[in-house]
């Protein structure tokens, strides 16, 4: 439980960056390198690097190298947790709904 | 689309602590008072009222005050940008699955 509180804290402020959120569409397309994400980020690589580091720290993408390629992977398992919280979200509403759905039409039950 | 991506930031920002999603979690249930919120999350009100600004602030959150107590409403359509931000990314994803299966499928076509 404490796993998945701080996933969501890393995973929610990794996303709270424009650059970052770009870099998470782009693999969304499939892998790329650092060397093209930054390029598209008219970015410097050490400045870009930051921001794959964060990524990479909370779990939303994998990288690995070969050769002097450094190669971006996105992990869609980890934008799940933020889905997961939104659905939780929902579902507290829903039942809330529900429920004065149902207080409206027997306004006799108890809630 | 500037304001939608800077919603995108506070927002991500705001939901990366756990006591402000605690706070969005428990308004979802419906409002509450700033003093009751305070005291489930065991914080003083001084230390609290740091992150109502931070919810006010981004939108999640509406507060309107009536005599001393000040109460708490969560805005449904702000968290919506979370939501649409990640369908964006799902259809990324499942329009590259369809590619994918186009081509298993139809390997001449041009992809």
């Amino acid at each position: 439980m404490a796993q998945y509180l701080s996933a969501l804290d890393e995973v929610f402020a990794a996303l709270a960056d424009p650059t970052r959120r770009t870099v998470v569409s782009a693999l969304g397309h499939g892998p790329a390198s650092v060397g093209e994400l930054a390029r598209s980020a008219s970015m410097t690589l050490p400045s870009f690097m930051k921001h794959v580091h964060t990524l990479e720290r909370c779990g939303l993408i994998r990288t690995a190298k070969s050769g002097r390629v450094r190669t971006c992977t996105l992990d869609r398992t980890r934008l799940a947790v933020v889905d997961g919280w939104l659905a939780e979200q929902q579902a507290v509403w829903e039942g809330r709904t529900d429920r004065l759905e149902s207080f409206v039409t027997n306004p006799q039950e108890p809630s």
